[in-house]
């Protein structure tokens, strides 16, 4: 309703024809007088911008098979082109092609031994991209999303001071494989992009203004604010892994005391496993521990599936931890949902009670009582299918269309 | 970069004439290349349109009188029109008529003893508003934009479920002054609106992302993203008073424990106040209740300029409690300023100094290295700027824009 304030990006008038494009590519089969309710727009000007679609060979018209009322309905040519979505965490690489329909054409993933040399490791992505293309026969890709496991400055395309892999600072990211791909790349850290890719094909398709968290060996969490992510003023909104944990003397790793992450991220857990196995408290771990040298989240989840009660307490805890900071971050934001995805989300409909219990309990009503709690539905997923959206928005907004078009339909 | 997802809003071709028109009453005077470097539009374009504001009487364009250069020069015709900022506080209610270009007009501030009863006290706003334009000659206004203190329904134009005063819930009244002043009315609540004003007038005009934060009797924060407020699922982002401060175990009028407002609110922070009177720890402030019967937060703030130690501790720990919480939410959604306004904002740099502290204490360094924290510029103008700010945004607005002009402009 407000107007934002004026400037530069916010002026360029929006190319109409990107805009129809991408009604039809957001709504599947559609005719033009829906495209012409949806956008408000003219139907003479709808049928000038169809009629160009169709010649540039972006869109078909055609009766759809199993139609009984032989209507003309209008869709995007989805294998006209490809777009990959990459997705790397600290030992997986996950990549999905996408056609332009963002239908997954082929996938596959990787394992790394260690990701701490960057040149060896996009050495390898990058392999095991073309790789992938030269199997399903795809010549090239019209853009190409990432998402790395650590800050990434968004608009240099670079990491920014990622804590455990130092070589990685300011490595060109998005430069290094423009180039070798000559197609764009943007390229973010993993949880805006699962996030975002929660936010396209998974349990809020729905919303523009939810919240993603991310629980694993570190916690994150992915803003989205009126369908887009949100990244703040310095690019790092969304990390949560340490706000203090009321009451918590836990050292963390970055200095300070009861971090988040630090009292219940997968490794606080695994060393709390750990000292409850050692001391008896848990029967099954004990067990478990006899058989091997370290426990993991895995074991947690294992005793608590066969009622071992430390094990259940200790993912109880974990949630109800997650769920109080959680709370004022709620208060403070209103989402619509909260998605829970990363490594611990495997703890299931246990852990998400736990954390929807803090919420809802330390919450304003207003701001809980449509609030909607969720594992992650796109699951691995999240991470490839965001890496996909970012650049598939991105090469056909307004600004980029014209040029995505040259360069993918001219021949020559 | 990203292109939101496609919903009805965001398809109206945006109204050229409107944007070129808003450029120039964001910029001040401003010759016709300047429009067009800005826009990225082409000559021709900007010249239709500047021709057509011109004959709209809108704008004119002529060499200012202190221009050595004698180029010409645009600039938007502020008096032809008036909006009206108006804004309500718990006794105090502050009208300020702006022209086009956001100068105040004429202003006016009147008490209440109480706001209770909805009928009665818009009966004496409508009354306030209509004397303040017949003294002043304004014969109608273009817009009227209004800030409340307590949660509005900004969609509705309703008040929802006001704690204190209970007969103001669904009362209409967007639709009360729409029928009274026949013009445009938006409605919000008192910090959103004041988060606004900061941000068009005040210590954070270059700002997008930034939160504004109200201390007084209560607390609660406006949050400005991309330059608009951002009002989350169901309207009640911001609402972080009752976020509870850690190890605080004082009773919240809300039933839970250790709400940031129930610690170090206005009211929180008087009762500490007779406390330490009391108890003779304060003997300015002991000295101060031989003289009257309730101590105030001034009280409190005249203590700590003469120097009385409990008196400046007291500001201190409010400001750290205060700190604290927004530590939290500075890494959650990394701000590019926190401008705190509100009664408890003329303690001064005592105690932004102390949140400051604490913020940068408890936040990630990248979240706080270029963090300004600052006191509210505009102070108690904030509020009725801002309720400005939201009318003329919103006339001025694409969709707005045609209907604006028709409905004054149009002889007849």
């Amino acid at each position: 309703m407000i107007q934002p304030k004026m400037n530069q990006k916010e002026l360029i008038t929006p190319n109409t024809t990107a805009q129809i494009y991408n009604i039809i590519r957001h709504n599947g089969e559609i005719n033009r007088m829906g495209i012409t309710r949806i956008s408000g727009v003219s139907k003479s000007t709808i049928s000038l911008q169809i009629n160009k679609l169709i010649k540039l060979g972006l869109v078909e018209e055609k009766t759809p098979p199993d139609s009984s009322q032989r209507k003309l309905k209008l869709r995007i040519r989805e294998d006209l082109g490809y777009v990959a979505g990459v997705f790397l965490g600290i030992t997986k690489l996950s990549i999905i092609i996408f056609n332009l329909d963002m239908q997954i054409t082929c996938e596959r993933v990787h394992y790394f031994d260690s990701i701490s040399d960057p040149e060896q490791c996009n050495k390898e992505i990058i392999r095991q991209l073309k790789e992938l293309c030269a199997e399903h026969g795809i010549q090239r890709l019209w853009g190409i999303g990432i998402g790395f496991p650590f800050p990434v400055n968004f608009r240099e395309g670079k990491p920014d001071s990622p804590p455990n892999v130092p070589l990685w600072h300011d490595y060109p990211l998005r430069k290094i494989y423009e180039k070798e791909f000559g197609c764009p790349v943007l390229v973010d850290n993993d949880v805006n992009v699962m996030a975002l890719g929660e936010g396209y094909k998974g349990c809020t398709t729905d919303e523009s203004d939810f919240l993603f968290v991310k629980v694993g060996t570190g916690i994150g969490a992915g803003l989205i604010v009126d369908g887009k992510i949100y990244r703040g003023a310095n690019g790092c909104a969304g990390d949560i892994g340490h706000i203090a944990v009321d009451g918590s003397a836990v050292r963390c790793h970055c200095g300070n005391k009861g971090c988040l992450e630090a009292v219940t991220g997968g490794k606080a857990l695994a060393v709390r496993a750990m000292e409850i196995a050692e001391n008896g408290e848990s029967p099954y771990l004990k067990e478990v521990l006899t058989r091997k040298e370290q426990l993991t989240a895995g074991d947690i989840n294992n005793g608590a599936i066969i009622g071992d009660l430390s094990c259940i307490q200790l993912i109880k805890d974990a949630g109800n931890a997650i769920g109080e900071v959680l709370a004022k971050l709620v208060s403070f934001f209103n989402p619509s949902s909260i998605v829970v995805g990363g490594g611990l989300s495997g703890f299931g409909n246990l852990f998400i009670g736990a954390i929807r219990e803090a919420v809802i309990r330390r919450s304003l009503h207003l701001a809980t009582y449509e609030l909607n709690v969720c594992i992650s539905e796109l699951k691995e997923k999240s991470g490839p299918t965001g890496a996909g959206t970012l650049i598939i928005d991105h090469i056909f907004s307004s600004q980029e269309f014209t040029s995505t078009i040259k360069r993918n339909l001219t021949p020559g």
